[in-house]
């Protein structure tokens, strides 16, 4: 579904039309020009064989040091994505399953299509804020369950849980024998900072630097684990991408060298989006207001004909905006996710037009 | 064990010993520079954005004209190592197997067990120059044979097949409806060259940029298939790595439009140091003469007490002298695998190293 919407996109490029692309999940932002030059000099030196299937030892430690544990518990992949990947690939079997909370980010459950495996959902509600329902969680749980995968700040509501509602699931996970993946790629984002999450036993972190550090392209994230954890997922790097880039990785230590800053300014720039699409869309459009990073999650008017999709159909072909239809996150037929990711005017006219379009069957 | 040989390696550099490493599996030379400023170009130019998961439309369309046919037929994977577990996760299922003739490299085997499958190995004979034996492939091949590897020149012997002695390999795969995996990862590097292989029906190749042009580490490959199989293998990078960095890939289409130069280049050395080898190697040790690329594979003489470990292992400790042993690349425990990737001075050194070291014992 995002990848239809992606693909009318390139269409309509194509035949020279202008839109605007709030559908991406990814900033608009690029990485601090010290990474980039970096990068460049480790490359120009030839720091481009083969190398450790763990990762640069100096990026390794560095990663450790914002996550309270020693490099032997880090892992480098090419993109967070494929650490999960490569996790699920490890800890399941087909036959198992692992569970989320709805609305969720569409990769987990390709993934575990392609393991022979089930992602449950636990549908949370815009009513509650998408707070978690630790109840209904508990009830999703089976023998075959492996993994729970927490994604807080979440794609696409945006919305944090408190410390409490995390030690919560945590501690229900740990009851029930379940392994916690902590998708944590958003929560550098987040509009009150939270530091960066300390390994504990039973939690394996994913982080990335594609989101606050705007190093989407490169393609580098990191797994954080118990030290057997690493190795297994250190051995499967070795046989299938070998290694992600050395002078990409060089680069990627430098950006960690500003990540206080360039979190900053991330921040900063997130929070005031957020706050221009309050302008718009509060008392026209129900939605929780986002506690991080750059996406909100709108439902549609009772008094609107369609669906999420025709929405985003009409929108794309009335006004030339871009978004994702909400049931590519699960059962929200009558959502969808708008990215806040993009310049301020074609912020403003992008929001403009979907209140007009979302409110035209009133 | 290609592992344990590294970790040795590694320890002992630490301690700051010097060793040659004619264990590892990667040239010795770079990329062109034309390449690397064009990389380095595209990443200040901002491409560095998430990006088709196909690759890009550019590089799809030269790789493709190489091998008579068109971009849709091509996809670029993170090395061509990505592109072949990508491959074999989506045709075979838990219980399936793969074949390919003994020796060979030991990611297949890896793969096969991670998907819950068997790699059959059928084993060629250094009596017989590594020639296919047709016979006994098609007795191995049964009902759960999904996919046969194919590759020549081979990694650890560098043999090359004759186009007759594929053609008979080919048509029994397609009789048998048996896929072909073609890994031609050595091709570029046949000392009389062979051109690329063009795309024909019920085969699939495997391309990379990481030997004759020198690029390993930035990770890089393609493989070219049948549409719909280009289409599943994108779905598959969607869901795993997203897309190889596009300013990556635009260093690789620059170095694409330099082949020709690069290529000659590559085979005359790798040809030089066959030679060296060879002046060294010849009437001591029995092992086929090469056909491309960096490798021989050379048997112990009868009167060496011990295995391929056990001569790997002396020769690291006695000389510094870094090689891999047979059984790596199946059951071959009285051979070891030489990269003649190194300087004259180095090669020069390590030959006669080797010879004194096995001769030793007689």
């Amino acid at each position: 579904m995002i990848y239809d919407i992606i693909n009318k996109v390139y269409a309509l490029e194509k035949s020279g039309k202008r839109v605007v692309k709030l559908n991406v999940g990814e900033p608009d932002w690029l990485a601090e020009p010290q990474a980039i030059d970096a990068a460049m000099q480790a490359l120009r030196a030839g720091k481009a064989h083969y190398s450790s299937g763990a990762g640069e030892i100096e990026l390794r430690e560095a990663i450790a040091r914002f996550h309270t544990c020693e490099s032997k518990n880090v892992v480098v992949t090419p993109g967070c994505k494929f650490g999960i990947y490569a996790l699920l690939s490890l800890v399941m079997k087909p036959g198992d399953n692992a569970v989320a909370f709805a609305p969720y980010w569409t990769a987990y459950d390709l993934m575990c299509k392609q393991l022979g495996c089930q992602l449950k959902l636990v549908p949370l509600r815009l009513e509650n804020g998408f707070a978690p329902d630790v109840a209904a969680l508990e009830a999703a749980f089976d023998s075959k369950t492996k993994i729970f995968i927490m994604n807080t700040p979440n794609n696409p509501t945006s919305k944090a849980w408190s410390e409490s509602q995390e030690k919560q699931v945590i501690e229900l996970c740990r009851k029930k024998g379940v392994l916690i993946l902590a998708d944590d790629a958003y929560r550098d984002l987040c509009f009150e900072p939270r530091g960066d999450r300390a390994l504990e036993s039973g939690v394996v972190i994913a982080t990335t630097f594609s989101k606050a550090f705007g190093m989407t392209g490169w393609r580098i994230g990191a797994l954080l684990a118990d030290e057997e954890t690493i190795k297994k997922l250190t051995a499967f790097n070795q046989m299938t991408v070998t290694n992600v880039p050395t002078f990409l990785q060089l680069g990627a230590l430098k950006a960690l060298e500003l990540k206080k800053e360039t979190e900053a300014k991330a921040r900063m720039l997130s929070l005031r989006r957020a706050q221009i699409a309050a302008r718009f869309l509060k008392g026209k459009l129900a939605y929780a207001e986002p506690d991080a990073g750059f996406y909100v999650f709108p439902k549609l008017p009772d008094a609107y004909a369609g669906d999420g999709v025709a929405f985003a159909n009409a929108l794309i072909d009335e006004a030339g905006v871009a978004l994702v239809p909400g049931a590519a996150f699960g059962d929200y037929q009558r959502f969808f996710r708008v990215s806040l990711a993009a310049s301020d005017d074609a912020l403003e006219f992008a929001l403009r037009k979907i209140v007009e379009v979302a409110e035209k069957s009133r």
